[in-house]
């Protein structure tokens, strides 16, 4: 079975240009095969503001109302994905940026939740497997902004961590997916002042522990979750570690990786 | 030959939503192959207000420094493109948006001027015919945002009508292309006051009379000379009207058709 890499990279990595040159590089080495999902970074916090657009946060996550979607779209799917996309076109990568709307990549519908109203958020429902197959097979690699939609002409702000799983999972049938965390940590730590203290492998009762513990917690535990989510769903391999030392997270020299 | 209709809508359109879904409507109904290019409209400038970035236009042209190029990549890119495909999607639509960068799609150089910087502005060096071909032979239809790349990272704003000839121009070789030109006037006015005044043809002799007499000027001119450029490259008919109507347009019983 052919290799294929889904390599998330986050918000912090987007928002450090030298740091997102030097991630990308790392994308345009990889051998074979491979996927980049971006997050979204702080350019859209600081436009709502400069906007004067409030924003709400529940859980750490962006409350979305229509303007907050207006501004993460122009963000996330204009501004960061085509200047990524024209980047990496520039050494050699045959890069074509999307978001879950285009060509239906990705359909997802509104957040339906019991006592929080998130807004324009969507939960993934379906991956375009076809689409992807046919891109990947003409030698492109499809660079994922976190907007999706609904299939009823809504656009919807989804989780950059959720879309990586979901395309890792849905392209498992026919590659060996290695889906790659990639932030701006060495991978998940075990004391967060500590550099060095990278746990090398956790897998779901050392998850369970951890988080008892309180050393997991916050944004890593949606990361972990959607890991193990990729795991079950077939994909061959999650590591959580540095994007630009991607290499590194393929060979398995740096880096947490999850296991089941 | 199999045709191909080369649509062009207009800001004025994308500024109007109720306009703006009745062309998507009018593309949806479109039989065979299409691809539709769009322009900006005003939200960039508002935006650029809004955010303090003061705009300078040189003969109805904007000049596009690094923040303005920020905002068109945002707004056209983002926004627009994302809604626009999302709503064609939602209708039945296999949308695919894209700018010049996504696939090397369109690949452009700064305009060189003698006297004029105009900035981060592209003229069209080379459109990619291989990921059209790939595209619309699998039943999908382009949705292209009027931004570009020069193949060294770098983004450029360009003109929407010369990306419509410039793609329209590219795929003649294998299709017979219809450009069609679409706006909020019912085509070519003889008196700009009388709506009904629509010029049913324009030949090369005709249109540089009519240039003379002041009939046809400012932002009309780049537009037909746009259009003689297609049909000199091989395109098979030019036509002008309202983009709602683009199946009369196609019919030849509304808007002015450009002639050699």
């Amino acid at each position: 079975m052919e290799s294929l890499y889904v390599i998330k990279i986050g918000g912090n990595i987007v928002d450090n240009p030298a740091l997102l040159t030097e991630c990308l590089q790392a994308f345009a080495s990889i051998q074979g095969q491979a996927i980049l999902v971006h997050g979204g970074g702080k350019l859209a916090t600081s436009m709502a503001q400069a906007m004067g657009i409030e924003q709400t946060m529940i859980e750490g996550r962006r409350v979305t109302d229509a303007e907050t979607l207006k501004i993460v779209t122009m963000v996330y799917a204009g501004h960061i994905n085509k200047n990524i996309v024209a980047q990496l076109q520039s050494i050699g990568v045959k890069a074509i940026g999307m978001t879950g709307a285009d060509g239906n990549l990705i359909q997802a519908h509104k957040r339906v939740h019991a006592s929080i109203d998130y807004g324009f958020v969507g939960d993934v429902d379906e991956v375009n497997k076809d689409l992807i197959q046919l891109l990947l097979s003409n030698n492109m690699r499809l660079i994922v902004a976190p907007i999706t939609h609904d299939g009823h002409g809504q656009l919807l702000n989804t989780n950059a961590d959720t879309i990586a799983q979901s395309i890792a999972v849905a392209m498992a049938f026919q590659y060996k997916v290695h889906l790659i965390y990639g932030f701006e940590k060495e991978g998940v730590l075990l004391d967060l002042n500590k550099a060095d203290s990278v746990i090398a492998k956790i897998d779901q009762p050392t998850y369970t522990k951890l988080k008892e513990d309180k050393v997991i917690f916050e944004g890593m535990i949606p990361k972990i979750d959607n890991a193990f989510l990729a795991l079950k769903g077939g994909v061959a391999s999650v590591i959580i570690g540095k994007a630009e030392k991607v290499q590194a997270l393929i060979n398995g020299t740096s880096g947490t990786t999850i296991k089941i």
